[in-house]
């Protein structure tokens, strides 16, 4: 596959570099940028030195869509809405790695992003790219939403309950924490060191945009519209990684072990996702990889189903994800590129 | 006030010497130790030297009753237990920043710590130490349990609606994410430096200590049994602090504004408690400080109550709130040795 | 004492702020800033929340000298000097937090700093405050350059085998790593959280500001001007701290045991410097704290002394040191205000 | 190559899997251990789940020998010294990653480490594994020892000048930081988190063990018995990385740009050195691959010459290096397993 990515300021565009740097079948052979062109890729990200003989070039949709097999747009939100019709009629399969097309319903988008979507129609084709549930989607689509990191972890964390009609929707609590790479590679106060270090803190509670991304994924699963859910972020003192508590009430008793059964079931054919039940799951053992690790456990106290899930957010919360549905909609290996093992300690 | 200190091989026990380097009012008499009688303060507890010139003593009940007008042991479950009669016997205030008298009904306590209480009479005299919610029965109290570093910041989380009866009990729903500290000062793999940074990770999901300990604190509030409640602990890469999500269906509407203003009349009196409008709680900014920093919002979309909650589980969350209670006890101004700023960055 | 601050901004005012308000002696009369005129301190720097009842004023050098005992100004360079000449001129003692007045010479100050000093008479008169090695000139000093945070570490590293003439200054070899605070508050790349944590790297190599400085130091200690020595500066993630290696040829046999009972002597009457025998200095058993930890060992093997040292930046390296400069001016306890054991951990 | 790994309860042997899972010649055939016997390796390394279908075998060093064409010994020193001749005999190549075989002349171990050697006449044939600087002494050898972490760091930064002969030998001052995963996996206070986050330290000044392995190097590079060197290890907050500061006398007048133009071309062949001009090495630059960066500087006003590098110590700094060492002595791509860029941030 012949590739090309729009933006590498940020994390996911450089991370999608790493990862295809060692993609057995993919060649990144364009790299856009508004900023950087005419930079070497391993000036620019210097940890590429090496690995890239490439130059960053202009950002040209109709060239991007002509010169590639597909094309990663991981760009603020409001940019890959305006390529995507070009890139699109050239022939290119897009994999948005932004938000611009994760919501099924275009009018639901000014609500939580503050503008008017500006191709409607075209989010109505995207298919949301989270490759565990809706992989046969994802193999035919030619425009693919690649989910937000806490969606990612969340919907993860609850699909198996959630598809069995085990849990009360509406009872849905999700409580996450992330690494400050989740809020982008822009200093700014909030995530500057001294005073992100040795500190943990809320934000955008309640009202963050990844609220209605998760109820859309439930309703994709159910069916049928999904009840508001609560959703509460937290900013942690680490780089990379996604921890997500989901808690909602059963509607029946089952015991943690037959859960962690139904999720084993569930999760049979995906290499990415490991239920754990002798252990919780930690970022630091997903980091740097694909994998998402994920432990259910029933509360026989309160009734409630507790679930655990631990992504690395540039992995597959971002870039690994992308690459992931990239190798499901080529019909090659899904773990292309992607199959390697965290980095710990 | 003659103070003494039992167990200062822990985190609390040496916080506790370093407030009380700087109070006013009291002077440490007596440090008892099984593991460093002879050794002087400041070799032992190198940040302190300069400050005592005092050497540790054997743990002997009778004397650290008789020579000092309160004492405070700082000691794993088990041992407070088997010390207090004979303290309480000597004359002196007994503040156990310990577990052993948090639990009004010592039957109890063996499902949570595998034991059966020792003196289960004397638990039923203790005062459950939380200041701001049970000031006056502190003041009379001879004997004090310290709340545990969680409790506290659930318990000043919900307090305002749990008393003003905003919330059902029964869905409520609380994430912590607390410092490495409140683990401990014994090194375990868990809390090796290189397996700890960069990781988050849940821990006693469901069933940590603290679950039943969050309850009874509810039920006292409210005078009636609080039904079970969900509690899910988290361990992240930083040193201090515990920054709490509680999350509960709220009975009736209510806009924030008039929420925060609710939870201002109900802390109006309490110095140590902030509640905030306009920022999130962060435990940066009181770390080393005795604050507990309050956020309650609500969601009007699922129609409940979302509060953030931070403290410095060392010093609110042990040590301090330990001094606040022997200060309100002995009728002295309940900031005496614990006004100063969180230090920051 | 009334005192002034001009610039909460960054890190060393806001500290100074910390600092001042348990200090017993000191009232803050006036805190100016070009930014936050009008508002509260305590919203401004929400951990000082409720520990000031002032508002933010305009800069007026003419009004802080009148209505102050005591300035400190907390400014980039460039600044305090144009506010110099009328602080003074009102009466008031000046102590800059910031690099303007710290070389006796002002025609180095281009070089380094890259713009002409402009006021280089009062530069003359300024006294270096570094307590432990010139607390007589600053008892008699109006105008008083507090030393930078590298600096004070490596003068105090050096300063007793300097000062006895046991080493070759020209062999001086300095290498120390700082947290990131020492940046400044301002949110830049290199400081961002995911780029900084476990990130360990060096900057300003050779040509650090700091480094005339400490040759400067070294030559009011011997009387002569000193040699070029080689200071190397990294960044490493923390917040708070700096840890000094110094190594330099020792010009005659000299025993560890012995170099430590001189070091001892030398700072007999400084109750912030610890001279540590039997572990090293850490920056954490430092912090929060005015105290400097120096461990000086003997390399028998090459014929060096390496010293150890640690210091928090923000306080013996900035606000701390003002404060102790400030007490030292007017006559106090040296201590007021700054006897404080660090926190920990 | 079939692969023998003996010791992966530290962090070395975990890495040795990590890297050998994605190379494209290896395949480990033995994993052999005391305390995992029986156990799968994804269950004891849970990062590894889904990577192995291998158990831990007991540690028989013949059976090591016959089973593979290439053993890892990743085990405290002294325990290689017993296996080596067993495992040399059965035919396989031995690489020791620990520090059983670095010295060339056993009679210097016991001052180091403590006991007596007990193979000296296998520590002469043993070649010392720094592959940039003796890479055809290790393409014809059976018994590698794998280089310390510290010394890979300093030999890289120092080779260049040192084989050209521009610096004094005896002037050569070393000061390294650390991530704390150098000092392996085993849990002690020093590296509890609490007291590591936000500490850095020195540590074994002087006199730490890789001073001779340092001095030893230099003696290889130049033929000469190297006089003694200064070497300063610390202790920062962070899991990996090796950052060095190597500083030594000019013995003449060169340039910055030409020194970096004779380090580039010392380095031309070397895949894994990156000899940097406009930037400084980071570690995060580094994290989780096996390159070293250096970045030599002329100071001028010193005559010095300044060089900072940067390794992962657990990569290019222990399994990444024994790798590297498996190719270059089986005359496969050098690069082999080990191509892949940092993971950052």
């Amino acid at each position: 596959m012949k590739v090309g990515i729009v933006g590498t300021s940020g994390y996911s565009g450089a991370e999608l570099l790493r990862l295809l740097a060692g993609h057995p079948q993919a060649k990144v052979e364009y790299v856009a940028s508004t900023s950087k062109v005419g930079q070497k890729v391993g000036e620019a990200l210097p940890s590429l030195h090496r690995f890239y003989d490439l130059t960053f070039e202009p950002v040209d949709a109709k060239a991007l869509g002509a010169r590639c097999d597909v094309v990663f747009t991981a760009t603020p939100h409001g940019i890959a809405m305006e390529l995507a019709e070009e890139i699109l009629a050239g022939g290119a399969v897009l994999i948005d790695i932004g938000s611009d097309f994760r919501f099924r319903d275009a009018e639901a988008y000014p609500e939580w992003y503050g503008s008017v979507h500006k191709c409607p129609e075209l989010t109505k084709k995207a298919v949301y790219g989270l490759v565990e549930l809706f992989r046969s989607a994802i193999s035919g689509a030619d425009l693919i939403a690649n989910p937000g990191c806490y969606p990612t972890s969340a919907l993860l964390a609850l699909a198996p309950a959630v598809k069995e009609g085990l849990i009360d929707l509406d009872t849905i609590v999700i409580s996450s924490v992330s690494g400050v790479s989740g809020a982008g590679a822009t200093p700014k106060p909030m995530y500057h060191f001294p005073d992100c270090v040795e500190n943990a803190q809320g934000y955008g509670i309640p009202g963050h945009r990844h609220t209605p991304e998760i109820e859309q994924g439930i309703s994709l699963l159910t069916g049928e519209v999904a009840p508001p859910i609560s959703f509460a972020p937290h900013l942690i003192p680490m780089s990379r990684g996604i921890l997500t508590h989901a808690n909602a009430k059963l509607k029946s008793d089952i015991k943690s072990d037959a859960m962690v059964e139904l999720y084993r079931t569930f999760y049979k054919d995906s290499a990415f996702v490991r239920v754990l039940s002798d252990r919780f799951p930690q970022t630091k053992l997903v980091a740097g990889s694909n994998f998402c690790d994920v432990a259910p456990k029933v509360d026989e106290r309160t009734g409630r189903l507790l679930v655990e899930s631990a992504i690395d957010n540039l992995v597959k919360g971002a870039a690994g994800q992308a690459v992931q549905n990239m190798n499901v909609r080529f019909g090659i290996d899904e773990r292309a590129g992607l199959w390697a093992p965290a980095i710990t300690p």
